[in-house]
């Protein structure tokens, strides 16, 4: 299972219901957290997510809608008594702020609560089975987008077809690897006759805050799935330059332009009530395109 | 009109719906927020209160539950062009977070922010019409409650009395203030005589959160609704007091010993679904006591 959930999906000021930013992705059995506005730790409650399995939370900038919900929810791990380590990746300040709301409050985490500053692009968690990297956005201030990827997986063994050649089971890790068999007489069983490609590897890109920044689409090159922000509808282009955020059709074209199969857009303005027309022009530009409706899973 | 209405009446966990603390005070044209948990602002949207005429917020101590909601209630009065000053009072500590926050965002309030810092018991706000006084609860760190006292109203005219004993309307006003009157032939008319007395003053106590702390009865003595924390029922009485919190019947028995009219109790333990247990706890100790449910306003 690869997906991201929308807990989230409104612009600054909370309106019509709707929340600002944050989203869980889940890959199997690991739940990454973006973004943590204020009122995650009840969204995360409301859809049933499971706390205890979020290891890491990416943090894409500090405006307020993008962060005010994170102490709120680390405190209450605190005291549900998590013990387990959390790895916290955001813009150098936060931990300043986290640190300062800990003490004024006696507090100390029952938990060990890892802070890594977002400084450069490039990798961040690297493991055998994915990786997440962070890249710039154009922002008011420094503001990053994430990928998550899973990695290359094993090719899986063909049962009858490992009988029929009598490679031995010790050797069967080292096919799911890719390697040829050469028997004891000396034969080469090339490995495409005894194994199946597993699955691709999937990948979900965030591009957090940004105004229309071609670099984007370079950078998300080929990810399956895009959320990129669309806080405002095509004909307040002018606006959203100007306050550095990007409307449908900016993001449209960053999801042409880089060539994924599908595109989610949110971040809207509280102007707008209806978001219907946010769709609606997205499409225009790029078909597969779909709204981040809160409490909605999105499959990679 | 002088009523409570609350926006929240949980304990640090937010639970089945509930809201960690805030309350607004309304008292005519007069709005003060006391304080502003995580989703505060969320609360005020839902319940339709008017941000622009909240001109004072208190927050009792720094435990996050307290006041985790109140940058992003002020961010977003930023957000909306709010010009008008905001005056904050709570423990020294909240003016370098909020100052970070605002820094890490590159944020300038359009507003000015007047912090004044938590640090001796006494009056707070004094108007002609109003005064807010602070005093020391008892819990794990500095904390305060509030009280909220309408002055002493001028008294009414008595119309027709006013034209039978030919006062003129120049000296009205001193007839509202008390004084007697002397006629031009030296005849003295006792104020009672042309004026009607005004309802008496009101007065809200708000004691934050504590353990059972006895001196709060003498502080609070004969205010007209008092609120104070009920986290745990009865029987936990030896855990409340290990956490500086309170009981049901030692809520009441503070509300007997002060003599007031009608006690409201809140921020109820996430251990309890079902609130029927803390209403007839604490009504068996003090019958005038009502559960402090979110979206209700109380008449003070």
């Amino acid at each position: 299972m690869f997906g991201v959930t929308i807990l989230g999906n409104n612009s600054a000021l909370p309106a019509y219901d709707r929340h600002p930013t944050a989203q869980v992705v889940t890959l199997n059995d690991q739940l990454f957290l973006i973004d943590c506005g204020e009122g995650t730790q009840m969204q995360i409650a409301r859809y049933r997510i499971k706390r205890s399995k979020i290891h890491h939370i990416f943090i894409s900038h500090l405006h307020g809608d993008h962060y005010f919900g994170l102490i709120g929810l680390i405190t209450s791990m605190g005291l549900l008594g998590r013990e387990q380590e959390l790895h916290l990746y955001a813009t150098a300040g936060l931990q300043d702020i986290i640190k300062l709301q800990l003490e004024v409050a006696a507090t100390t985490l029952p938990f060990p609560l890892i802070f890594h500053p977002l400084d450069k692009e490039g990798i961040l968690v690297d493991t055998p089975k994915f990786s997440v990297e962070c890249f710039s956005t154009e922002h008011r201030i420094a503001c990053w987008g994430f990928i998550i990827r899973e990695k290359k997986k094993p090719r899986k063994i063909d049962k009858e077809r490992v009988v029929q050649y009598e490679i031995p089971a010790a050797f069967y890790e080292r096919l799911k690897d890719g390697e040829d068999y050469e028997t004891k007489g000396g034969e080469l069983i090339k490995n495409e006759m005894v194994t199946i490609p597993n699955k691709p590897p999937r990948s979900y890109a965030f591009c957090a805050d940004t105004r229309y920044l071609e670099s984007i689409a370079e950078k998300t090159k080929g990810v399956n799935v895009l959320y990129h922000e669309t806080t405002y509808l095509k004909e307040l282009e002018e606006r959203a330059q100007a306050r550095f955020h990007a409307t449908t059709v900016q993001a449209a074209t960053i999801a042409l332009k880089a060539g994924v199969e599908r595109l989610l857009i949110g971040h809207f303005s509280s102007k707008y009530e209806n978001l219907d027309a946010f769709k609606n022009e997205a499409r225009e530009v790029f078909p597969n395109t779909d709204l981040a409706i809160e409490g909605v899973t999105y499959r990679v």
